[in-house]
């Protein structure tokens, strides 16, 4: 056991935290921002800086351009990333991409491959991840999934309403998951720009840092040729497995920089602040917050690096890895996402007026991270999840 | 003791629950709703409504129009107010207004009165607060009050920096404190409408709720008649304590009534919502959260109704009165800013997905009651504020 | 709605708080006193200072020499004999006695009454309340009991085996619960000095307080006459619950008065001891605490004061007061058991070194209200009842 | 960073645990154990058993008879010895004297090794630490020594009183902190059998699992010869820091096993007891308390490693690696005392009535592992020590 970063790893933590704090961190005053998050055009900018830094899309493949990052290393690079609410757009690595991209390296066609993928880890396109269902459909339990792929010759005929989907609003592309007559889910590849997939809204939402926002999409008899199909068919369920325990973890990494960055502000501010007499970090009712802060970040930190190694080792092929790593980052979202609001909580609570004022970036920070309890699971699926796993165990 | 309520407060509380339901939620999704507050015409829309129901600005004297609440039969009517964030705006017993009326009402001239109070209380006009002060002046700690009133013949010359002053926008006037030479703080009033007085902006905020928002505000050299002075000279600091108290409680009167809310949303979703083969509420883990909001609520009610009481005796001359209300409004106002909060994160977390969008009013509700636990002094000061006390005692 | 006691219950408090302070805090150190409880003759000692005090089985019936207090009366009493852990036993008002007490006086006929009540309402004995039993059967659900009660000719025939039976040892009698043949339980009164009747052992307990302890006791066919029944045959799930509610907010008061003791002690050390260069309770870390026991404590009053009420108007007819009576003791429960201890635990925080040991009373009563969370329903139990009563509403 | 362990590790960890459950688990139950811990002759026939398994004292020096483990080395093998309460007592690793090795290892001359520190870890004698002082002396503040050593001759004149000492009753020798004329703290060594140290009583106490108990002791104008001063006069602050760190560091450890262990009863139980229609911890309010548990048994371990690292590398001479050590020990500290304690908590819960009695082991845990959120500094001092560091850096 040894908690020491290689050199190279260090390197390039160095290299993403300064690329961050120089390149990306100006940005975050920029007006080109709305409340469904970083137009395209600021996006576009930001991204051509991350690839002038050597900084783009990391994790894909070195085949693809990326660097082919482990888990490890991700973990300590995406932290670097998240400490701007623009640094995951600048370095495309933000949710939902950065696990559609995973999920088709691992199970798309080369054809796929090349019209989908390429331009995606490029940073010219964005995609979305089509699964989420208003009620009575698909939420925290897949299994309502309710939006049907009926087989029509070599084609496939979609049909529902989806919500919640990240990014739909100007994605090239959407993984969409269905139905199919007899019952097992499948997913399909889908150009957005058909007049059969209808985007009714963007969805007014607490977190703005996510490029296109939160969309209602609907999918009016949309025909998918049978070659589109993502991977194998009725494979969905699993699919979204192998796309999620790692989109989970990597949400960890982003969200540990950003509650990193808002207890950095806090701090700083109750280093200058002065009230009754003393510096505001000297109340020690102030000080325990940040003495809170730093030993949340810390154990965040810690089972971030743990999670990470248990799904390097199941990608390496460990026996019992797929539901060691499934195990391990249900825990690990539990307690980074729980952790890591109690931070920016806190931080606000530091700041006092200008905690819920946008005078710093932590009220920013406050409203992207509160969803993260959410999505990917909400706690209570994840704890009572693990409860199941303990007592069988 | 006794927990009933007289057969005439159940009558107006009934009557005020049938108001918000009928009159003030349907517009909740109204358009004239800003980043900052309810535009003003949507507010006098609101205003006109409540005229008709004879719930307009209730806490105000008879003379002047009001019911004269005491401070438990607020505590009945505010809650039903808070119950949509629209509510205290429509009758008129928002912050910072609410409060400056009981102020004015105590220590206002008739000449004051007539010209600023009147208006108020008829909703005609909107007012402001104006002690904040950036750092280093005078946040939590009004004893750092940097904004000065230099006497030049029968006038005062105030200069300074405010912020964070909710609802200067669209403000006919305001209450000043500011700093004499000798260093005794008074409070001032002025019309806004002066070139003395620049509102430099409206501040970004995690609330939306208060009509005209948080603003950034000027002073440059405002000439101020000595008649305009609210009350004594020198006084000021014990006129905030005179608005504080009774205007912490009012808040949390009225986010009793949207925490309520939030929960009444949260548990009408677990009814209905269906998850892993059964209702949502079914789940422990969804219905502890169910039940904690309920003991949550009924706590702060109970906190609240104690505390109102205490003020009720206080003005009534109580020996020592005031010392107690001062004590059990910072009790009750870390009780209910805390239990209120917690409720609402809860019902969040109950409707997932919807609770972090604008598709229930809950989400807005988040957002609106988080600075609660700053303003008024937050729960770090006021904690210390109750040791100091218990210590003593 | 009103906060204020009359001016006979003030009395009443006072005289109470006097009698503790003065003929029970002394004997606290008295060695009479072992790992299950005060011996019969220390607890003789002190029911005659209780008997001359004027303060001896306040709850019973004046009929019996009891004040027939009012639940709201005896949430003022029992509060002040709580702060002592000898108080209860003083007064007779100690569970299971208390309970037993409210139980009789609603459903035993009157030669069960002269033959068990009168001796146990004047202190000349002591009762258990035999229904909780080792796994498999009944213990936080009671419909799993498993000790049978078979009818022959005019007695029936009692088998099973009991635990946590609190005060069996030296009890005169028990009420015992069994399930007929048919499935209902019925309740019995049995002298506990039969043959019948064995006490395995007194179990190894975190509480010290109790009379006797808690026991293990079996039952081996012992034979009841049928005019030994406790109330109506079938009845006993109901009884259980018209004893429950009165006594699990008698719990409250009781350990309500333990904890305010307990904070007692800790607030007159904070403003003692030095550390640090200050007194400790200049320390906000410790101030906060002792600010947040102050809540507490207050909340779990607020609570009482509110069942005690409900519980009240129950008794005097109110329509649906029954099912309101049951919910509100649920919430009570929960709250006053988890605020206590909270309490409580902070309170040896603040005593550092002497709140672990037996210096001060507060490591004893930390012992002994632990298990308040679990006993009369654990905390799970009631939020689980409380949630499906709200989802129902 | 990897958090695997070598091969070499994982055998000793194995072996521990066997030896625990086989060797060690079956005395839990062995009546030479008492409010003050367990006897010497149960203690010393557990010795022989550890001595036979060649596990006994293993952290000492490889010349003096131990395995010279290192930090992290101790981090797996302690958290085994404390599965059971008596493991550490077993293994000769329990507190006081395994500090008081480490520190004696550390700066003890030759002659002092051989006369007291050889029999202590050959398991044949046992040691105490004398610092602590009754109000108004040393507590939390080491700085507020009252206990005095005057300068006589080639002697010292020790004068003073100290309490929870722990392990006195039956310890062959002390060290015992005073404080020189000129202010300075120094240790000295002494035989316990002399007629100048008296041992007034052993305190009661929570815990119990501590050989010897926690004593009051006086010293009574004691003579020390000059030659008996442990260390360099006037270093006792920095000595005591010395031992501390890794000290707290292996009650951290060992508090793990035993948190641990009340997991694994409750998860044991949790699977078989039936309620309400299914198995324990099939009800989510149960199943969420055990994923809790795992979660903190998981962030505890991750950070106890971490800091043993950091030791590892300050003992190797990494340069800042002193300071290091010291704040990742206070953090650690903190961080693992408070989530044993949460992690015992609910497994009390869980058990419900079983778990206030002493009907498994988990009562006993309960008790023994509430202090050590005060002892070796209080959470609030280390808080108050984190955050002065934060706002340093």
């Amino acid at each position: 056991m040894n908690f020491q970063l290689s050199p190279a790893l260090l390197e390039l933590q160095a290299r993403t935290r300064r690329f961050i704090a120089e390149q990306v961190i100006p940005y975050e005053r920029d007006p080109r921002q709305t409340d469904h998050g970083p137009t395209d055009a600021l996006r576009a900018e930001l991204i051509a800086r991350a690839r002038d830094a050597g900084l783009l899309t990391v994790h894909a493949s070195k085949a693809l351009g990326g660097l082919h990052l482990s888990h490890i290393e991700k973990a300590v690079v995406f932290e670097e990333a998240g400490y701007s609410p623009l640094g995951p757009v600048a370095m495309n690595i933000h949710a939902p991409d950065e696990g559609n991209i995973h999920l088709m390296e691992a199970v798309a066609t080369d054809a796929q491959k090349v019209r989908w993928l390429a331009p995606l880890v490029a940073g010219r396109t964005r995609s979305c991840f089509a699964m989420t269902e208003p009620a009575p459909g698909a939420g925290s339990d897949p299994s309502m999934l309710q939006t049907t792929a009926i087989r029509d010759g070599d084609h496939y005929r979609i049909t529902g309403s989806k919500w919640l989907i990240t990014g739909a609003e100007g994605a090239a592309f959407a993984i969409i998951m269905a139905r199919l007559e007899d019952g097992r889910a499948t997913m399909f590849l889908a150009d957005m720009a058909q007049p059969a997939i209808v985007i009714e809204r963007q969805m007014d939402s607490l977190d703005r840092c996510f490029a296109g926002g939160h969309c209602v999409v609907h999918f009016n008899d949309l025909r998918v040729p049978a070659s589109d199909v993502l991977g194998e068919v009725g494979e969905g369920f699993r699919y979204a497995q192998v796309r999620l325990a790692p989109a989970r973890l990597t949400h960890c990494m982003r969200w540990l920089g950003a509650a990193r960055r808002a207890h950095d502000v806090a701090l700083d501010y109750a280093r200058r602040r002065q009230a009754f007499g003393k510096r505001l970090g000297d109340h020690e009712g102030v000080g325990f917050m940040l003495a809170d802060n730093d030993m949340d970040l810390h154990l965040a930190r810690m089972a971030i690096g743990y999670c990470a190694e248990v799904l390097d080792r199941a990608d390496a092929g460990e026996e019992g890895g797929a539901a060691r790593a499934n195990f391990e980052s249900s825990r690990t979202k539990v307690i980074c996402s729980e952790k890591t609001w109690a931070v920016v909580d806190r931080s606000v609570q530091v700041l006092g007026g200008s905690g819920v004022t946008g005078e710093t970036v932590v009220e920013r920070i406050f409203r992207d991270i509160r969803p993260f309890r959410i999505y990917d699971g909400p706690s209570e699926v994840h704890r009572w999840s693990l409860a199941k796993k303990l007592l069988k165990a």
